[in-house]
């Protein structure tokens, strides 16, 4: 049969990764497909010409950064009718639906399996072996870069900001970290998994999500006393009105499976009264391992079963709409500094149980003017949160805008 | 389109499970598909007509009981044209080849995801996302049953026959337990993930296993205190001369990622150079889990992607032959009962040093004629440890046989 001739769009670290592994495992590629794999032409920054690399290739790789040309690349290698296979998880966030349908009018493959937590296989396994179950929950870890700096305070009792050098200086996060420690970069990728989740759109604009900048080692330790480990958690979740997906920090209990989850790691676990739950974990990021989730989706791509446009392309939609739902009941951390005078525990306590909840347990810290409680809450919707935050806020004993983070806990959720 | 007929060997626990779930998930297999599935016949101990059924199906799901039978059954339901998805991990580990060849010649699917693991979905991941990656070892726990008794044992410091007795009065171990608990199964799925990591053929006979019947609470006692968890490890590796193949008991390290897979549950590694490793765990046994893992591969099998006579039916084969290697390293825990007298210890570290190896630690507990001895051995050859340890029980101080079980530390592997 013929080569399979790539086109490579990208040659930084996963895409110079993947033109070595595709080099090494071309022999066993072709045995799976029948096609010697090559790469026929490669786009940097500085290189090469787009219109020429489509036209002598068979297969697109997409594995540039940002989301304007990758569109315009993606879309125009779709309608030439060549299969692509992306990492680009802010592109499918923001134009997955459109790219997905033109796939499917042109019976093209579109691999994404790289886009979300590396080659932790989640994006396969929600697509094929779960296609047929209702699930209830799909939540993790997805950001690897936060997952370090968060596990590298954990261990060393480091501030945020050296945790955050110390992942730059051993090439995990970038020089602008915005997109990683933001939380953009791991909503993006709740995004695709709630779309296939939940077979309807989702966009990054329907996730809220907050990043773990504002993080201090203070928060990390306090919770340690409580048996608390911080972690970035992506959740998509169906609730009795509809759905909702977040990224946020979350505290867990110790003995909770994704608290043990450290360094680059990903995990996400999939959860459906059908299975119980599924978890799966890995390397979430890292030049080869990215890579060798690419070539997955090369091979599937092209195998005998698929390469004659019927397609499995992409995610089916639902005819029943699930709107997506912004505020959400949860547990939270509650850390304030007060000037430690009689009645402050009773008017925190007064105004939170005005909003509908109540305290699981507090420790106070220290005495006279700086006084520090901690406190966790029972769950309580994070609006109604907020209100009460806003108002202890305003308290003349209060010393320091009061931290609120929040806690997962599974054993009073 | 037309409707998906689909002929049921088999009623029992998931049997059952499988027909309720298609009839609560047809809707959804239909948009999926574009066929809408129905039980179109089901064969029973006692009722149906396999001949009768398999010509009024489209699709056979065969969840019996037993080798013989199945083997005919699958095998004339290939040689019919039908898609056949099995969860019949006792058939693949002995007629595998067979019937992947014909399903290859015949055109059709043949699907096992159920075999191995229920609905961690192992063997989708190591056929698809890493068909093209250089497998090192496939690990983990693969036996819900003997997990549950290990679990069981663990938590109450209960005796075996009390653990398999609580697991037989939950369902979750057969009145005839033997194949759990003897290992057999265990080595049969693992049979199925080396076939499918290292592209040789792997038949249950090419397994060495043990089971888990001769441990003692005392064993489980004496290791905690060395920080050592048991659990049933099966293990697929490739080594310098070939692939080993083997499930036994084993100590692991309490920090280890599979020493708090508990209860029922099943968790599985794989390991190569290019992916690090991916840690997949969840449900191994239940009706409606495993159930589930037999619906994805019905909607694989007939999704349109694959439904035209090209498949994906099976394992390839590779040029190079991969000998199995018989006699592995291994870490050991060794337990001796001993009158202890001067120059005790001395003989047993000797005897344990003539056969290449050394001790890297001892506890010794009580005194006079009933001392204990508790060991953990450095790495060294199985055959030479066996020849260590006949050794060692012919010594007149030893007052029981030794009792030898290996150790997985990765700290010093």
């Amino acid at each position: 049969m013929s080569a399979l001739r790539i086109g490579l769009l990208g040659h930084g670290t996963v895409g110079s990764a993947f033109a070595a592994l595709l080099a090494d495992r071309a022999q066993r590629v072709e045995e799976l497909t029948g096609r010697r794999p090559e790469i026929s032409g490669i786009l940097t920054r500085g290189t090469g010409d787009f219109e020429a690399i489509l036209e002598g290739s068979d297969l697109i790789v997409e594995l540039i950064n940002g989301v304007d040309d990758a569109h315009r690349y993606v879309r125009q290698s779709i309608e030439a009718g060549r299969d692509v296979v992306t990492a680009n998880k802010q592109l499918l966030s923001r134009h997955g639906e459109e790219l997905w349908e033109l796939a499917r009018q042109r019976g093209v493959q579109l691999g994404f399996e790289a886009a979300v937590a590396g080659v932790v296989p989640v994006i396969r396994v929600l697509r094929e072996s779960l296609a047929a179950t209702e699930i209830e929950r799909v939540h993790g870890i997805v950001n690897g870069t936060t997952n370090l700096i968060l596990s590298e305070m954990t261990r060393t009792s480091c501030s945020y900001e050296d945790a955050l050098a110390e992942a730059q200086r051993l090439g995990f996060a970038e020089s602008n970290p915005s997109d990683d420690v933001g939380g953009a970069d791991a909503a993006a990728k709740m995004a695709i998994l709630a779309r296939l989740a939940f077979d309807v759109p989702v966009r990054i604009d329907d996730v809220r999500y907050e990043g773990i900048e504002k993080i201090t080692a203070g928060d990390i330790a306090n919770a340690r006393e409580l048996g608390l480990v911080l972690k970035l958690i992506g959740t998509a979740e169906r609730l009795a009105d509809g759905i909702s997906v977040r990224v946020h920090p979350a505290f867990l209990n110790a003995a909770h499976p994704l608290a043990s989850v450290n360094g680059s790691f990903n995990a996400v676990t999939v959860e459906s009264a059908a299975i119980t739950e599924i978890t799966m974990s890995g390397p979430g990021a890292g030049g080869i391992q990215t890579a060798s989730a690419v070539l997955g989706d090369v091979v599937a791509a092209i195998s005998p079963a698929r390469a004659n446009g019927q397609t499995l392309v992409g995610p089916v939609s639902r005819a029943v709409e699930l709107p997506i739902v912004a505020d959400v009941q949860s547990a939270f951390y509650l850390h304030v500094e007060v000037a430690d005078r009689p009645g402050v525990l009773a008017a925190i306590t007064q105004k939170i149980g005005e909003q509908g909840a109540s305290i699981k347990s507090v420790v106070q810290r220290g005495l006279g003017e700086n006084a520090q409680l901690v406190m966790v809450i029972h769950p309580m919707l994070e609006s109604r949160l907020a209100q009460a935050v806003e108002q202890i806020g305003e308290f003349d004993f209060i010393r320091s805008p009061p931290r609120a983070i929040r806690v997962i806990d599974e054993e009073f959720e």
